[in-house]
C-alpha cells in the first residue's frame, strides 16, 4: 500500500496552496501537453487513478466524457472533489493503486497524473489497468520525471562557473527516496524511464507517446523561475493502447 | 553529413586502443544486454549502420546470418574490417548515415551500434531503415544515453560530502555537444530519449524494448571503476520492429 501523505494536515494544506490545486489543470504547466495526448473525449468511460481535487474528472465530463470514475487513497482529497460537483455521472471512490480492482474492459480511458511514482511496483497497476480497458482503449498517464526522482540529495545547486546544474546520481538504483515536501518523510519510489516503459510493454499495451515535459519559452516568459525546469524535466508523460 | 572524427588520426590512434576496439563485442559492457534484444540470427539479411571494424558483422555471420552489409563513413575503419574478414557474404561500404540508401525491403535486421547520436536529424535515417526493412523486420540500436550528452561540462564532480555527482544541466535543450575525446572538437548530437522513441513511432515502428544500460554488480567486482555508470546510465538501448 502507497503511503497516504495526502491526508497529512501539513501536507494536504501545502500540497492545497500549489496553482494545481487553486486553479486545477491550467495551473499545471504540463496540463496543455498532456491534453494533446489525450483521445477525443465523446462518449468515453474514463477512469482516473489519483484523482485528487477532481479536476480532470470535471474536465473529462465537460469534454464529453460518458461517464468517469475518480480514485484516490486520499480521504481529504476525495471528500473535496465530492464537494465540488454534482454531476451524477461522476463518481469518487477511495482505492489503493497497488491493489486496483476495476470491472473487466470497462474504461476507454485510464487517465493518471503524478502519482504512479508513489507505487513501490508497477506491476499489478499495469496489469489491473490493462483489463480494465476494452481493446484499443487509451493509458495515458504522467509521473515525476526519473531524472527528478533520482538524486540522493535532489535540488538545483551552483557550480563555480554559476551554471545551475542538477546533481544527478543513484539514477540505475531503483527503489525508495525519502524527501520533504510540505511535510518530512514523503515517500515516493524511484524508477527509471526504461522501467515505465518495460511495465507498459510488458503488461500488452503499445507504446504511442512519450514526451519528456518541460516548460516552453513562453511559459518561461511568464514564469521565469521555471526556466531550471529545462535543465532537467521535472514530468515524464505516456500514453499507451491496449492492444 | 555528421562530422567524421574517426578518420582523424589522433582520435583514431585513441578509439583504436579501447577494449571494444581491441576484444570486440566481449570488449563492450553493454554487448550481452544488446545481444538479448536481436531476434534469432539464422538465415537473416542484416544491415550494421556504423560497423567501425566490423565485429558485429562478423559476429552475425557466426550467429547464421545470411548476409551482412556493414557501413561507415570511416574509410580507416572500413579498411580494418575489410582486412580482418574473408568472408564473401559480408560487404562494407563507406556510407554516410544522413543519407542512407538502401534497397526496400532488402533486410530482415538493421543493427548500430552508438553511432546515431552523432547525426543532427533522425528523422531521414529512421524512414530509410523502415523502408529497407520488410514488414515484421526488427531495429535494435544504442546510443549514448542523452543523460551522459546533455551537460554542457559532461564529467563526474564530487560534493562536499564526497558523493559523486553527475552535473546534469541543458537536458531538454537538444543539439550540438563539442567534447574532447581522443581528439578536440569531437561533435555529438544531443537529444532527449523521447525524442529517439517519438522519432521511431513517428517512422512507422514499434518500440518492442528500451533498456538504460549500466553495469551488473558482476561487472563492477571486475572492473571497479564502471561504478560510477551506476550514478548516471551511459547508453540508451532500444528494439523496434516494423509493423
Amino acid at each position: 500500500m502507497a503511503q497516504n501523505i495526502y491526508d497529512d494536515d501539513s501536507f494536504f494544506s501545502g500540497y492545497s496552496t500549489l496553482a494545481r490545486s487553486v486553479k486545477g489543470l491550467d495551473g499545471a504547466g504540463e496540463w496543455a501537453s498532456i491534453r494533446a495526448l489525450l483521445p477525443p473525449m465523446a462518449g468515453l468511460r474514463v477512469v482516473d487513478l489519483g484523482c485528487g481535487f477532481g479536476w480532470f474528472c470535471r474536465w473529462a465530463r465537460e469534454a464529453g466524457a460518458a461517464a468517469v470514475l475518480g480514485l484516490d487513497l486520499s480521504e481529504k482529497m476525495l471528500a473535496k472533489a465530492a464537494q465540488d460537483t454534482s454531476d451524477p455521472a461522476i463518481t469518487y471512490g477511495r482505492a489503493d493503486l497497488d491493489r486496483l480492482d476495476l470491472a473487466p474492459g470497462a474504461f476507454d480511458l485510464a487517465y493518471s497524473s503524478l502519482a504512479l511514482h508513489y507505487l513501490a511496483s508497477l506491476e499489478a497497476v499495469m496489469a489491473a489497468v490493462h483489463a480494465a480497458l476494452v481493446p484499443g482503449g487509451h493509458f495515458v498517464f504522467s509521473v515525476e520525471h526519473p531524472i527528478y526522482t533520482a538524486p540522493t540529495q535532489p535540488g538545483f545547486v551552483t557550480g563555480d562557473d554559476s551554471r545551475r546544474v542538477w546533481p544527478l546520481d543513484a539514477y540505475l538504483i531503483e527503489g525508495r527516496r525519502v524527501t520533504n515536501w510540505f511535510a518530512p518523510g514523503v515517500v515516493k519510489h524511484h524508477r527509471t524511464v526504461a522501467s515505465y516503459v518495460t511495465a507498459l510493454l510488458s503488461a500488452g499495451f503499445t507504446l504511442t507517446a512519450l514526451q519528456e515535459w518541460g516548460p516552453s519559452a513562453e511559459q518561461i516568459a511568464e514564469h521565469p523561475s521555471w526556466a531550471d525546469e529545462r535543465q532537467r524535466p521535472p514530468f515524464l508523460l505516456v500514453a499507451a493502447r491496449r492492444g
